[in-house]
């Protein structure tokens, strides 16, 4: 950790130069876990190549001198299109963890998904919402253990989060093979900490295997089908978003099951390798939900520029993940806010240069795929 | 050879990683013969950034707590979709050569064709199988010499083989720059183990060319044609595979001419240089045989996700090849055992996370082609 | 800057060995502002790959043994299709800076276009194109003082400047990382040589920003529209060029409001990264202009054959820009004179190979895209 | 030169490692003059590159234990179908030059075609062929001077050349900066053997120019047109072979002006940088001829397969260059002779692994383009 604004320390002017001082905070455990994708990781490296495919064509001689970049997801007010992603074990990258995450997402007014394999409690993350009125959704992943989901579902509406976000592209974990040959496992000290206290629950750390592996094949349901959300929106009044949707018919099947968003994602490419990247998911998703519910995005997203591709496509927003771990690593709370505020410039000006003033300005004629 | 289970060793977790560490244990010529491919190696590595250029469409919400990927080929059944390619001289890589690959082949319930050029006698690989029911089947060469021929055939008929594997992809030797350098022949001791024993024929060191160059341009014959399937049918009730297909009029033709399954196929690159990568030549040949016989498919399959990719666009079965060697070359049995529980558990995740329970779910829709 | 006719020095052939000659003249500061571009410079490469692109389809058996590569733009007489584009700050390049520019390219006939961050004065640079009846044109940013901007105008007109040429993709500046991360100031002695005078603006020296986005900031009015080209029209004869256009529909309204050509841009990769290559963009603006304006274009040119592909497609004459800064820093007036004379007899040798003895017989039939 | 048949020394498999070698034996000005392409070499690298886009669909199961690979060329039989380009200054790469490049043609019974700007005699090179009846053409640039033209014509019929090929695609020389950076020029004892006995023309060494260039600008003319093929036919009845064809629309000219046969050809990307490459230029000028007359092609032929790709679109045979001038460099007679001699066993191969026995077979649905 570091203090951002001291004279002295080299500061990062974009979310590349953060990815690279993250890794002399972090160990070489935390980097692989935090970078790596599963197999060859070519769906990582196709995530962020899908951008550049996609080149933009600016429209001139608008007044863009006020610029709104407010928007509001499920009715949510957002001061940006963006939230970020919910993440595992953020305690690795910082000791306040994902209550630093969320300070900084509420000072921004972006929004916050809190995973299930957070290292901070709902309830003390939550505590930082209440007083921004912030936006916090529950990520959720479903626990064989029914009572044990159903548990966690009313900790989360209690504490006040505002939406349900299941992750439904991991009925087993991918093949991250860099936490395999680390035989990956939280640290001393560091705990899941909602699933820990109900049910003894933690990563251990076991030979060979990689202690989330373990934890997944143990702990999570492969089984929850389209029919287990009419449950799921049975125990808790919360709008629901269903993460990892990469198929036109899966998002209409979100739709008819009740889904109030989906967020089009392959999981960072931590989930199955070769999977499309999300970007080019995105067009046949847009025609398939034809406007009937709201569109999310992650996976590569790095710059402000890439933001506009995604709602130029079609997305209302996006999501951000590993690059507000390098802002943690970096300065813990202030660190996330130089992300957001990195990502808020760069949009801002991608905006201003391509003669958009809202959000809604930035249609499907801003875009070009041209094949290289 | 080396103790698997020793925790002294390094353990490969991918099969990339069992090439790496293969060519520690074997002589440069055997890793040239191995891995070299025709040519400008052009296809050799087509083959592989084809199965790159293939994107995955993962299904969700599917209950994938059982999967199973049992099939049969030919209606012999095998635990997966997955057969080991003919590779010659498997004794280069292992004292056991083929027997060990057949033992571990045997084992996980995947399919073996022995090479006509195998080091190892057909009775000897045969005595595996039959404590297993293994499906084992026999590839031919065809030789000038069509008594030899037909005595290799009755031979692996009466050992209980239940299919002939016709290699037809090879009238003459592909161009094999790194044997022809390396003057590639058998080492002392290791022998064509079913054809030195009825006509004296080997793989003899002659100056400036390689052994098996000398070997196909003497014994082998560049002749053989369609009709002589027939004769081939006429001398042995066993069904018969073509393998090396690589146009929808060849398979055709297959079809007419009494096959009973076809390998699409180029050799792994070791043949035409320049030839169409294997998965590129697949739909065209799906759609020509329309269900007719079976079409299986080798050539650059690395990970689990390859095989879900040939099966979506219509593949029955996979076959592969180097890897088994590299497994073979460092653990004998226990590294081509190894290799296969790796390709399965890749399998089993990769049909997990694409909402894939058996076989049959894994449909044309998962797979789209991206320009890049 | 050196004697360019001694033999002691190494002596540029193209215009790529100048980039890598005039960096050895030039401070690092310089060398960052003039090369680099927005963001992650994908623009600024891709403006360069998009010629690379485009394949050659030569006439043969033509005589070629007179080429005549004159042309009028605007009416106004060039010996070569290309002007230099307007370019900031060129007494960082050498001290004689603009005029050294004006003086080279009055003596080859073609067009330049001098900026209104120009290092020399308007009325000292149009003193060289007296003698000459040289081509100039003023380039225009409007800032947010009316009174300041039609200053400027009046002095260009009074001065004798061919046209007003407005900048339109740079309501803000682009994010051009290296000059922040430099934070990129004039040097002592270089001033705002137009803006200086009557407004005692300059480009200062600011910790943790480029002083040149501060001044874009305070001084420079993104409120412009269509509307204000009027405007301009009201208080300036002199014919409106629009530099900066990508868009079919962008260029159509440039028409529809009275310019009379556009320079299809996207500034050097400067401003927006991630737009389109110029190339790429000119094709829909050639079909949507219709022939009535005149259409130029900017961005990655750097041989005669990327001037025969421009003027293939449909533009009538290129501008460049970074090489002419190559040249004044390696010779100053001697270099640029060298630059335009290598461009020259490149373009005299495309066309003759071409079967082109005319800028009219450059046609469309030219020019192929091969994806690669 | 090396005894190739010696032992001691490294004996090249392939053209590729001729190439390496070759550099061994020869000035660095020989080889930049030899391997360069005009400006950027973009041509140049397109050339090889387009053949490695197109893959073969190879047939199998065809009696391919006899091949033909006969042809005949304007009525003219070749043991293959190649030819030997036109290249200038052979004696740069071995003392024989032109002469041992003619021995080992006619010894192989490829056709080979003498440049105007041989090293060696007219008369001199055709006394190799008279004992074998072998197929030589001679290459003609116009001069400015037609008497000297007609002189040149006239000896070549005298000498027994069968036909005239006329280079269209050299009005000027091209950009090739090596030569410029070298001030290429002949070495002493080196002659333009035709030009300098007739008129005492010959390659000088002129500072910061290269000779070729200054003997291309003084010498030839560029000013020949479609309507000087009459007078060239009416002055030698020799048939007319067109070299440097690109386009349809000349393919078809050609034919109406009488050419019996044309080259398609970027003259080795040594004229104008990004032509297209020849293999991509050849199948709409295979369309347009539609067999009316002979097409040949030379440009990036470096294997077996790509003349089996070259003739399965259509061409009738190719050409090969540099490739002659490695083996020259490395062995004289002998050297091109194994080049000739890899090629034909490359071509033989190649032919049995795609189940063609005579040139005839070679058909179209054998290649396919993927776009990678």
């Amino acid at each position: 950790m570091t203090d951002l604004s001291s004279e002295n320390h080299f500061q990062p002017i974009n979310l590349f130069e953060y990815e690279q001082l993250a890794k002399k905070y972090l160990s070489q455990m935390a980097v692989d876990y935090y970078s790596s994708g599963a197999g060859d990781e070519v769906t990582l490296r196709d995530n962020r190549a899908a951008f550049e495919r996609i080149k933009l064509r600016p429209r001139m001689l608008v007044d863009v001198s006020d610029r709104n970049l407010t928007t509001s997801i499920l009715g949510q007010p957002l001061q940006l299109p963006l939230l970020i992603a919910p993440m595992a074990f953020q305690c690795l990258a910082h000791p306040q963890g994902e209550v630093a995450t969320a300070q900084a997402a509420a000072l921004a007014g972006v929004g916050m998904i809190l995973s299930t394999m957070a290292t901070k409690s709902i309830e003390e993350v939550a505590s930082v919402a209440h007083q921004n009125n912030a936006v916090q959704w529950f990520q959720l992943y479903i626990h064989k253990d029914r009572g044990l989901t159903r548990t966690l579902v009313e900790r989360a509406y209690a504490a006040g989060y505002k939406a349900l976000c299941l992750t439904v592209d991991a009925p087993v974990l991918g093949q991250r093979e860099r936490d395999k040959r680390n035989e990956f496992a939280l640290p001393p000290g560091l705990h899941l900490a909602n699933l820990a206290t109900i049910s003894q629950l933690d990563i251990c750390h076991e030979q060979g295997e990689s202690g989330l592996f373990t934890y997944f094949a143990q702990q999570l349901n492969p089984a929850v089908t389209w029919r287990d959300l009419e449950w799921l929106q049975s125990i808790c009044p919360l709008p629901l978003v269903l993460k990892g949707i990469l198929r036109a018919d899966d998002a209409s099947r979100a739709v008819e099951y009740g889904a109030k968003a989906i967020i089009v994602s392959n999981h960072g490419g931590r989930q199955l390798d070769g999977a499309i990247a999300s970007l080019d998911a995105l067009p046949e998703i847009i025609a398939a939900i034809d406007g009937k519910i709201e569109v999310l995005i992650d996976g590569g997203i790095r710059r402000g520029t890439d933001i506009l591709k995604a709602l130029a496509i079609g997305a209302q927003a996006v999501l951000i993940g590993r690059p507000v771990l390098w802002g943690l690593a970096v300065g813990g709370q202030a660190g996330v806010s130089h992300i957001i505020s990195l990502l808020e410039d760069e949009l801002n000006i991608a905006m201003s240069l391509s003669g958009c003033t809202q959000l809604q300005d930035i249609d499907f004629s801003l875009v070009k795929s041209i094949n290289i």
